[in-house]
This record gives structure tokens, C-alpha cells and sequence, in this order.
């Protein structure tokens, strides 16, 4: 399997930069330590997706674009592509499974795009039978090389310039973000160590990169986590690949954890964040006796959370 | 009265540069138009005044800093001095007024400096008096030339590439910032029109403008606003030569626009705004037939609001 190469991320760089703002280092006055945000929540449409959506349409032939595109995503990946196509003006369908939110749908068709509502056990399959019968181009929300190549464009950032860091902590989900950042961040420096947070809950990577063999556990399982973005499905075959060969490591936190990052960041940092966005600081405020010493860079992922959720944890007792 | 020009504030760029963070511009989709925001809300200390601070502090003769410094403040000002202070390890008194929360004292307690707890309308000569005493120089909150020069930085970096701003809009408290980023914006671009903005509740900028004659509303009747920030003081002699000079024009915004403001920066921008800071984007949303048209700058000025606030006006309808 070919993995994706630093010169690849390089080309990504090139392309997205069209379009996706160049998120600041900021330093944190208020953790304990050296700790630096790469806030990707402040990016286009939310989170970090627009990078890797817009590197793999941006990627397409012309004339393959033109035709349209088409993903599954009830999250942030779906407004990626469709902010993305909008870009190149090309057609675009989302696959959402039928109870998401209102105000998930509804940003998703602000933007333009075509939402098709099917039960959630059907998205992947409903979205591959449209790609064939419309002649979309399908972009997956992590099992393309394109879309690692554009997530890691987040990776070359932190490592061009500012602090030095000797800890990267990200997010890991399906991967496509930490397979991406990895391979940015291991070809500048690799002395730096990149690690993978995951919830406690929805640690299928852990498990997988632990015993050598890519496991997914089931929806019913990870559904527990509160954070939504990094429950809906286990590593894919390449992102494994990437993870068991560029990550140095990868732990995990609770939710209580996760919901005191998010209120702290809201509170020190002035960043709202989602609970997903939040684990990678929840592994430095919590878990950093599991971490190498050093100047940290954590990665917020993205901010799409609900208001009520974030009030509730604002209230809420600290930590 | 020499104004300050914008070579004066090209040299506090060179000076803040050392440790202001550059805040990036955040492109707004979801506001309807061409908005784009001035995070500053993200800054060290979480708001504009470590830049007039710190180049305050930097302008003056290193043994005189070594003295030490002063000044008054129970909010953004006193903090960003003590931030600064400690940066040049100087000493620092901080005189406060002994009502103020808890959170705030601390805040400046723990960046080394000594509070120095006074009632409310003796702040001012305390810190005077100490300053005589102890050899401090003392660095006001706006009615200083290094202060605004420091505070013209966020005009200069709006205007240095991304996009050419037709309109930048401008929170009005003492009038450091609005004369700071005013004397930086019409300098580089004269056609782009520099607005401040003001709280109905505590509109003596508005007034003096308008009337040509510096006026100060009394504190009990400022004190209505929710915009804590631009409350306490009217305009100085040397901040209402600026603005009379340099800008061109001031709205107001009612105290539920900025709290509706607030929470759109939230939910949408993903950005924890205090309601000072979100007065600029209150005027944008609310208040736009009274502005020039075109791409729009709002400056963000500082983030730390109380969480509870925060989460009130998150779970609140929405306007």
C-alpha cells in the first residue's frame, strides 16, 4: 500500500491555500508548561475538513468535477465538500443519515448542496449508488489519499516557523487527520513526537494500533462518547497503515475530561470548541504524565458544538 | 497637540512584535455581506492592550523600567501591563479598585504584579501618588502617545494583504484603540472609513463627536451597560483629538444587539468574545444601514467575559 508522501502534503499545501485560512500557533499563558493551540476550529466551515475536501476536488479531472460530487457525512465533512464544491462549482449531494440535526442539515444545504436523508445504516452504501448512477466523484471523509494529503497540511503549518515543538497531540477518529499530520510532522522533525487522543469510549485505534490488527468497535459502542465526531466509524485500511507506521503513540480520556477541556479553552483561551475539537487538550491537561516532556502543540479540530452543550459545560463544576 | 503618526506606530509594530500574537483575519460566512473579524480576542492576556502596553513599556529608558511601573486598571489594561512588566522584568503595582471580582485580581496576581486594592474614585491618584513615591512610571490605559501607537498595530495588520477593507469598525471606550487603528488605516488607505462603536448606554464618545466638545458621562449612568470594557472613563484630551481628526464616523448599539452578538460569534465564528469585544460585530449585524457598504473589517477586542455570562447568553433566545 502506498502511503502518502511529505511531496504530496506539499502539493496539498499549494492547493488549499487557495482557500483555507493559515490558523495562528497561540500560546497558552494559563496551562501549566509550554503549550501552543493550532486552532482549527477558526477554519472555513468549522474544522480542519475543508483541507482535505477541498484538496481531493481540487484533484479531480476537470471534467470529472464538472460532473459533480458526492459524500456521506452527517458532521463536518459533509459542509467541507459542499463548501468545496461550491468553490469549483461543481454539483454536490450529501448523504445524512435522516435524524441528524436540523442545524447540521441545514448548514450543509446553505451552502448548496443536495442533502439526501437515508437511515444511518445506509449512508455509504446509498452514496456509492448514487456516485455510479449520477457519475459523481465520491470523496471519503477519510480513506483517500488526497483527503490525508490535504489533513496534512495542518501538520506542515505547525512545524513552518514559531515555536519547535517536541509533542504534537491529535485528534484521532478515522484518522485521516493524524495519518496527515503525521506524515507532515515525522518528515520535517522526526524527533518530534506525534500522538493520537482518543475518547475513552470510542478507543478503537488504540486498540487497533496496540495489538497490530485495524479492529472497529460498533456504533452502539462509541455512541456513549460525547464526542460525536470521533464516534461514527474505526480507521479504514489506509489510514492503519499510516497510523501503526508514523504515530509515536496514542492515548486516551474520559469524557469528564474532554468536557473540562472544552470549558477551559472557553474560559483561557477564548476558542470554542467541540468535544472531538477538545481531546488532544484534554490529553495534555489530564493525561501528561503519558506524554513526552517539551513544547506541545495540540490541535482543536474543529467547533461545531451545541450551544446548550457548551453552556452546560461553562456551569458546570471545574475540574 | 501632536497626533501620533503612522511612523510611530510602524515602530511599535517592530517593538509589540516580539510578543504580540498576529492575529489572523477569520473570514465570516455566515454573516450575510463581507465580514471579516480581527480576533483579538485571541491575544495574549485576551485582548488588544498588551500591545499599547508592552510598547509603553519598551519606549521607556531601561533604567527608569527597572524601576518599575504602574498603572490603574481593573480589567484587559492591568493584566496586559503586568504581562508586559514581567516580559522586561520590571517591577509592577496594579492599583485596583477593591470591588473587583476575585477572578480578575488573580489574574493580574499571578503575572507577578502587586495589586494595590483602592475604592473606585481613588484609583487614579493612588496610582499617581505611588508612581511620585517609588520612582514608578506610570502607564495609563489610553491617554498616552506609546499607548495608542501600540494600539494602531491591529490597524496596520488589517490592512497588510488579505483582503482591502472598505469599511473597519472599531470598539470606543477611552479611545486607544479607535485612535490607534485610525491613525494606521487612513494612513495606508484614506478611502477606507474607520467607524467606532459605542454602547447606547455609555455613548459620551458619540456625544463628544458629535458636538465637538469632550464629554464625560458620569459613571453611574455608564455603568448600565453590559460592555463592562467601555465603561469607566470618557474620552482623554488626547484620544478626542484623534478621533475628531481621524474618524469618520461612531454608531451605537443597543446592550441586547451586543449580547446577541456574543452569542453569534459563538456558535458561528467559534470565537468566546467579552461584551466590549463584540460591540464592532453588534453594529455589523444590527446597525447596518447606518454604515458605509463594502468588505468589512469588525476588530474583536478582548474575550475575558465571566463563563456564566457566556452561558446565559447562549441559552437565551436568539435575536
Amino acid at each position: 500500500m502506498r502511503l502518502v508522501s511529505i511531496d504530496d502534503v506539499h502539493r496539498a499545501a499549494h492547493a488549499v491555500g487557495d482557500v483555507a485560512i493559515r490558523t495562528p500557533l497561540l500560546a497558552c499563558e494559563w496551562a501549566e508548561g509550554r503549550l501552543w493551540l493550532k486552532p482549527e476550529n477558526l477554519q472555513l466551515t468549522g474544522s480542519f475538513k475543508i483541507r482535505g475536501a477541498y484538496n481531493a476536488i481540487a484533484a479531480l479531472d476537470p471534467d470529472r468535477r464538472r460532473a459533480g460530487v458526492i459524500t456521506y457525512s452527517s458532521g463536518n465533512h459533509g459542509q467541507a465538500v459542499a463548501y468545496a464544491a461550491r468553490a469549483f462549482e461543481a454539483p454536490c449531494a450529501v448523504v445524512m443519515n435522516d435524524d441528524a440535526p436540523a442545524v447540521k442539515v441545514e448548514a450543509v444545504a446553505r451552502l448548496g448542496a443536495e442533502v439526501v436523508p437515508v437511515p444511518l445504516a445506509e449512508r455509504v452504501a446509498v452514496a456509492e449508488g448514487l456516485a455510479l448512477d449520477r457519475g459523481y466523484a465520491l470523496v471519503p471523509p477519510f480513506a483517500h489519499p488526497d483527503v490525508i494529503a490535504g489533513q496534512g497540511t495542518v501538520g506542515l503549518e505547525i512545524m513552518a516557523g514559531g515555536p519547535t515543538p517536541d509533542v504534537v497531540l491529535v485528534p484521532v477518529g478515522g484518522g485521516g487527520l493524524a495519518s496527515g499530520v503525521a506524515t507532515a510532522v515525522k518528515a520535517v522533525r522526526p524527533s518530534t513526537a506525534v500522538i493520537g487522543v482518543e475518547p475513552e469510549l470510542a478507543a478503537d485505534a488504540a486498540e487497533s494500533l496496540s495489538s497490530g490488527v485495524l479492529t472497529t468497535w460498533p456504533a452502539a459502542r462509541t455512541s456513549r462518547t460525547i464526542a460525536d465526531g470521533l464516534r461514527p466509524t474505526g480507521l479504514s485500511e489506509l489510514t492503519f497503515a499510516h497510523l501503526h507506521e508514523r504515530l509515536d503513540g496514542i492515548v486516551t480520556v474520559t469524557d469528564d475530561q474532554i468536557r473540562a477541556a472544552v470549558a477551559r479553552l472557553a474560559r483561557e483561551a477564548h476558542l470554542v470548541a467541540e468535544p472531538s475539537g477538545a481531546v488532544a487538550v484534554a490529553a495534555y491537561l489530564f493525561q501528561r504524565d503519558q506524554l513526552p516532556d517539551g513544547p506541545t502543540v495540540a490541535v482543536i479540530s474543529g467547533g461545531n458544538i451545541d450551544p446548550r452543550l457548551l453552556a452546560d459545560v461553562l456551569t458546570a463544576d471545574p475540574m
